[in-house]
């Protein structure tokens, strides 16, 4: 039977029906036709006391795999509601670097009596994976992997692989160490299934071996494994002894989430904020951006107030402000974006800086014409006043060209100075271009206020 | 040897080193040490002319893999420089897909003498993925498969594996089809290992097969590939005929780029806008958005010039605009990167509308409070003049709650709607909070004139 996305989709439905009609002898029928993530997606839809009955119905196996794809703040909730036998056995059924990162989230007292119920062995291995630095590639390795020596014969590896555990069914490659678990080289199911039963894997291994430190960023694991089309990257600890490994999935997972938490950065929004933080939390990462935006802001105040004689004898000036210092904004985080997503995919280059700033400036003083034009026939239809609808289309227009060249080039420079290029963040750009707008607006104005009175 | 990030940073540094000094035949002796996509990068910082010597001199099959990695608009500008034959060497070496793309972004003359270079089956190939509709499975999937009947002895296709040529020497998936070339079942090379030799692969194939039609998205593959853990999912036309497979890595790029282009269209950036646009097609993708922003903001314009009587009588009044107006922004569009960053991430559910809702008014109520209080003092201390000082903490406040609503919750309505929550730009929100800023700021201050004049 070929398994078409739409036939998928109609399995979907009956498991949410199921779930949501509270039939759980139904709900579990459906078990083996909607994968473990898709299910995840469907309980978000569903009150946790059913999701807790549903767990019980298709047994905790099955469970740990669907909540290893739930949201952290989610899995939390349900491990609190549960029993503490019960919470024991959907922990000790998912794999030990969601249970580190899990025990990590709950409350120290919790986390430690959960532990517990683990068989010490599985205690002594989360304790290991917890003991790395957040975002290294210890504390996101798998600590599941096959390795066999050098003087082990095919058929003994092809007799290991057929006894390895469910975690390392999937797995791509063999990895080959000495009697002290050092790395010493590498052979892929291929090369073990196009090779005699009585070879000895020292003989046709590859002893070459990407492989990353336990301490380095696992985010450089993730490149690493993307640049060089591996499907799995070896970990190993100071004393090159092999300890882990970090596969695609994991790469393809460190990815994704890096590039949404660049995005969410240029926004002035936290990266680890989800849908599922508590509002307390959320408030605790938002408000001190903000309250740093109103003192980035007293620029402009400061720049307005200081034109208020001008203000005083045309009030109507006061009218384009916000139009001048929003369209400044929006057209540097247009740029902004353009440039950050280009270093974010691995296009960009350092010495690129007088580039994007060649490029900014071109379109810049294109967009800026047409939108500076366009700007004051709309200020004079709608003031009737041509000097000024001049005065207002000269300022956007300047400002539209130095909002371009500022958000387009600020990325290269901060980059060129070694920080992450999205601390650049929206609210940063825009008090620059707020300030500069608002100053050549009321500049201007002040300049021909005679005939803009007359 | 392990290969450690260090070390191999090592590599590529003397690769740059022997390319910048213009030093080709050393540089050669780098190929096998450095990765394609890494050459990629550094061939970024290194003049046209180097790059076209370099290729001469490791030869095409290398220099295929590593022009793969350059950047589109690189690689045509790179063919256009190119005699026909050498950049008809260099194609030849590049895959199906990315042949595809080039010549579609060639100028069709150009292209069509280039194609004329390749073997006729290429050719006819290359016209067939051109024939796909962009964004597809057939348009971005690889025609490299391994497939067999299932009456295969299992020596058989170990045969055909140790054959196939080298784009299938990754291949995760053996496929089994009919005479008819009908996708019947899958197996893996781990079955095929743990089988024996005269085995029919009828007996122990897998007859569910995950599949994907021509005509349906490719985004379609990369999340069932994603969710189901799959490594590679076959694409199969109307009738059900296996024509070709979209793999993990393929994947990866894909749900990395589609994120990507997420981020920059909530800041009205065009999503096919990269690094190397060319300046005018930027002006093109840029000015529209920007053009309709003036019309947007015009509401505000309207707002404050009905309010230009209260104006007149304090022009000070005007300092404060583009504070609010920028608050209410930048709050909106924290909240709504959030919120469209977890639906990119597929934590979204439609019925979390007023989960949202409930959530922003939360944050909202005391983030609006607490900057509120802090702009009231600051404005103060500015102008000496409390009751503005409080008019002017109250409006901000107020604003930073709608805003917040705003901008959390629109992308959920638009996600219900069946529009893809991005079209939530910056621009557009920005201009529902200025208008709603301004008319609580002017509005209050009208309303308390008087005590503000004294």
């Amino acid at each position: 039977m070929l398994l078409l996305s739409q036939k998928m989709q109609g399995f979907a439905d009956q498991l949410k029906a199921a779930l949501l009609a509270e039939q759980f002898v139904q709900a579990r029928k459906m078990e083996d036709k909607v994968s473990a993530a898709r299910t995840a997606q469907i309980l978000l839809d569903i009150p946790t006391g059913s999701i807790l009955q549903y767990f019980a119905e298709v047994g905790w196996v099955k469970a740990g795999q669907v909540a290893a794809h739930l949201p952290q703040e989610m899995v939390v909730q349900l491990l609190q509601q549960m029993s503490l036998d019960d919470a024991g056995s959907l922990l000790a059924e998912m794999s030990l670097e969601i249970i580190a990162d899990l025990t990590a989230a709950l409350p120290k007292s919790v986390a430690d009596t959960l532990l517990q119920q683990l068989d010490a062995e599985l205690q002594q291995q989360v304790a290991e994976l917890r003991s790395y630095p957040e975002g290294t590639a210890g504390a996101e390795m798998s600590p599941y992997f096959l390795s066999v020596t050098a003087d082990a014969q095919v058929k003994e590896v092809i007799a290991a692989v057929r006894e390895a555990p469910a975690e390392l069914a999937r797995t791509a490659y063999i990895y080959v160490v000495d009697d002290n678990n050092h790395l010493k080289g590498v052979l892929s199911l291929r090369e073990l299934l196009l090779s005699k039963a009585d070879e000895q894997v020292g003989r046709f291994m590859v002893p070459d071996v990407f492989a990353i430190g336990v301490q380095d960023e696992a985010m450089e694991a993730a490149r690493r494994i993307r640049s060089r089309h591996l499907k799995m990257l070896p970990v190993i600890n100071q004393h090159e002894q092999l300890v882990g490994v970090i596969g695609i999935e994991q790469a393809m997972e460190l990815l994704t989430y890096d590039l949404a938490d660049d995005f969410v950065a240029i926004n002035a929004a936290s990266p680890d904020e989800s849908f599922f933080t508590p509002p307390k939390q959320a408030i605790k990462k938002r408000l001190p951006w903000m309250a740093a935006n109103i003192f980035l802001n007293l620029g402009a105040v400061v720049v307005i107030s200081s034109f208020e004689s001008t203000i005083v004898q045309v009030a109507i000036l006061a009218a384009f402000l916000p139009m001048i210092t929003d369209m400044g904004g929006n057209v540097g985080i247009q740029a902004l974006s353009v440039s950050i997503r280009s270093m974010a995919l691995g296009e960009a280059r350092l010495r690129d800086f007088w580039l994007a700033v060649r490029k900014e400036v071109y379109i810049g003083l294109f967009n800026g014409l047409a939108l500076g034009a366009l700007f004051c026939v709309v200020a004079f239809l709608l003031e009737g006043n041509l000097v000024l609808g001049l005065v207002a289309g000269i300022a956007l227009g300047c400002n539209v060209l130095v909002a371009g060249v500022v958000g387009g080039s600020m990325p290269f420079l901060i980059k060129r100075w070694g920080k992450d290029p999205a601390m650049m963040t929206g609210p940063v750009l825009t008090t620059i271009t707020d300030i500069t707008g608002v100053t050549i607006y009321l500049g201007l104005c002040t300049l021909f206020l005679a005939s803009i009175m007359v």
